[in-house]
């Protein structure tokens, strides 16, 4: 891929396409030690702006952040039969500190439900210290065969939550309530629908009783689990005693939930929306939100870059994320190129005539120009925003539904499934499941909540269905 | 020490204060794993404050955010002679990894100036590539073995800035430009006065040509050097082979800093501040400004704990961090030990009599009270909090100079390293510096750049002075 060519075209083979625009738009690299990313400025700041976005809303939510170890005892995963099995082959060992062999090697975490119910084995007595409402931002290492930056890399940053409740009823609570956080920051912000649902059992995260996904359609029709929130019932209170007295006097083990958000976002961002010309970032978490891109010639710069400047401070101070390009090497026509590229939702060309006549271009990432009023920009702008993001997000469901099939014959299935999501009913067992993985790639990615309810054989077997109701299969990231 | 004791007094063992302080106060845990820590919600409310601060100031001086990896291949230590002697005896490292044991062992950051010199040498092409600004929050890993809460932890976080320059000039003027970011936050922020001025050649970090730090004196008269920044010159541009194309179109390496602040500095508030009853926060910075606690028997809980409840609600929407601590199983007078405790800077109490007359009672964690009027507050609260950090700013600066000594004789000397900073003439010689260290356990702190120009005989050997000004030395955490 030569540097002044275009991207590999999305339907000529969309997984190049996506290593070609994320590294390309400069989000990020490759880091020395095998799956492992770095994460570029423009990368970060769109990762950033979902921080932020999430940060507020979980202290919204009551919820305070901490630090735990990024080290954990090995003998920690083995406490949760279910945790150990799924997470033992990822991790990553420290045997050597410090110049010395460690008498007792110690895991990097992938995870931190084990380290955390260690110390609230300690911290919580009674049911005063309840809820425990605690939120991580961090970094985890899973072992990874098949690396992809951002979707799948041995190290990557996420925030992972943490609560323990007295109720089962209080902790299911909270297991919907942060999905419904993770489903407004999809929905409100990125501009990404997708499917909430229940995972099914060979599907859950390892150890809990249950696992919520959200679940994205990229735009080659495959699914990315965007991200999860799990009710871990009393399996690591269990695990790691941890008890409180409550208000009735008796000894009880807490219920506990965890839920994880991750740079993979950044990842379901670029495949939701991009096209051929690059990404097309959502508006809301746009690190540039509108470029600034003079028009000139050696004997009308002095004309059009000052007015370039001040166009862009009068935006800046009205709270916008805007950037001036005004560099000299390059053309019009390569900015225009390169800030598509990145995805940024609006640029504004300003030439010379522009600046006599007070107006400038204003060009949509979407497609479409219109001359403004420079004077009206600063409140025409976030206007623009607006649509922007509702005209993203309805591109993206109305993609999404022309690629959502309901089906019911085995054959059907297995052609659909190479286009897009499919709704179908399922026996519910794991061995046929396998199966359809096996002979199909699809895998059920979760029992949507507002699948209406109903009943029909299984697609593949033909057995009664196991969900009362369809289920949602795809291939998936 | 049992829970309902005081602190242990500061003058009879200042170590076990600190100790009892930060766990009492609930700001951090140990962690399983030998060294390490857990930072809980109080504790890390305070470093988010700071990290908000900081980051703030990193982007207006024009930096961004990035991520490199965790894992650094072991062989890229060696490509710095000193800064691999420096780091080698810290490192932890992973020998085993996805069920396997590794082909080459890679080691957990300690600091990222290897890995990001390797991603620079591909990124620097030319001077238009110049300068690289760049940030990374994250958390670094460096075997320790004497471990102590945020002073000294086997993982910290912290953040780390990297950049590259073409000149010398340029990268010097970083170097002092970023130390003069994280005086503002000392001073103007956590209320710590402090010393910069350059490491001696023992004392700098392991790589650079020179390193600048931030010496504070924490109130047993010692030393925490509370952050660095470092001039690396082309050492780590030469060892990683970063070089760009200059204007002239000649081939050149580019010149280096690097310069971080931990969560050290939460340690660093705690010492500079605190005194017999625990902690005290300053106020800018404090996780909790002002704890507003109800005073009510049963019969008047329903006149006094409402009017508690608007009152905070008022000073939060003026944008003041309040609690409300309505807890019913605690007296007042728990409460007030508590707070004071976890130092937050202002208490309003409220009582049916105040409730009746419109008015609360305001009491500084430095002392005194007031009956203040309630229409007023949230216009008298932000003031008193610009008074609270003067005062407290104030306060450390009058104990750090009372515990700052001239000396020009050696036994002095001796003597007064024990009450705090000593101000010297040193000849500059390395196994001079080490005899001190072993006769007195103080080391050199830095060459204050405030220091004014002079001459004398070193203060142990009598050989003439290296520096042409007194030197800092002071025992050290």
């Amino acid at each position: 891929m030569a540097k002044d060519k275009g991207l590999t075209p999305q339907a000529q083979d969309f997984s190049e396409w996506y290593l070609e625009a994320i590294q390309r738009a400069d989000m990020v690299d490759y880091g020395p030690v095998r799956g492992t990313m770095v994460i570029k400025p423009y990368g970060f700041a769109l990762w950033e702006n979902i921080q932020r976005e999430l940060d507020r809303m979980f202290k919204e939510t009551g919820h305070q952040n901490a630090y735990f170890p990024l080290f954990i005892p090995v003998s920690f995963f083995q406490k949760e039969a279910e945790h150990v099995e799924g997470f033992a082959p990822e991790l990553a060992i420290v045997t050597h500190a410090g110049g010395q062999d460690l008498e007792e090697p110690f895991a990097v975490r992938p995870t931190s439900e084990t380290v955390i119910g260690h110390m609230w084995a300690n911290w919580i007595k009674s049911y005063r210290d309840l809820p425990q409402l605690l939120n991580q931002w961090g970094n985890v290492v899973r072992w990874e065969l098949r690396p992809r930056p951002f979707l799948r890399t041995t190290e990557f940053l996420w925030q992972e939550g943490h609560t323990a409740h007295a109720t089962q009823e209080e902790a299911e609570e909270e297991t919907h309530r942060m999905m419904g956080v993770y489903a407004t920051l999809f929905r409100e912000f990125a501009a990404i629908p997708g499917w909430e649902g229940k995972k099914t059992e060979s599907e859950k995260f390892a150890g809990a009783v249950y696992t919520i996904s959200y679940e994205a359609m990229m735009r080659d029709g495959k699914s990315l689990q965007s991200c999860t929130s799990h009710y871990l019932g009393q399996n690591f209170a269990k695990a790691f005693e941890i008890k409180f007295q409550d208000k009735d006097l008796e000894a009880k083990h807490v219920h506990t939930t965890s839920w994880g958000f991750s740079t993979r976002s950044v990842g379901a961002v670029v495949m939701a929306h991009g096209d051929d010309k690059g990404l097309i970032m959502p508006p809301r978490l746009a690190p540039i939100q509108i470029v600034v891109v003079p028009i000139y010639k050696q004997d009308t710069r002095e004309q059009v870059v000052p007015a370039a400047e001040s166009l862009t401070a009068r935006l800046k101070s009205a709270g916008l994320r805007v950037h001036l390009d005004d560099r000299d090497q390059h053309s019009p026509g390569f900015k225009f190129n390169e800030w598509e590229l990145k995805g940024v939702p609006y640029r504004i060309e300003l030439g010379p005539r522009d600046v006599e006549a007070g107006t400038a271009v204003l060009a949509s990432r979407l497609g479409g120009k219109e001359t403004v009023g420079l004077d009206g920009l600063s409140s025409l702008i976030p206007a623009r925003i607006e649509s922007f993001h509702r005209a993203l997000y309805q591109r993206a469901l109305e993609f999404r539904d022309a690629h959502t099939f309901v089906v019911d014959d085995y054959q059907a299935f297995q052609a659909k499934v190479e286009e897009g999501f499919v709704k179908a009913f399922h026996c519910g067992e794991k061995e046929c499941e396998k199966q359809i993985k096996e002979e199909t790639k699809a895998t059920t990615r979760c029992v949507p909540f507002d699948e209406p309810e109903a009943s029909g054989k299984c697609i593949r077997c033909g057995k009664p269905n196991g969900y009362g109701r369809r289920i949602l299969f795809a291939r998936a990231y």
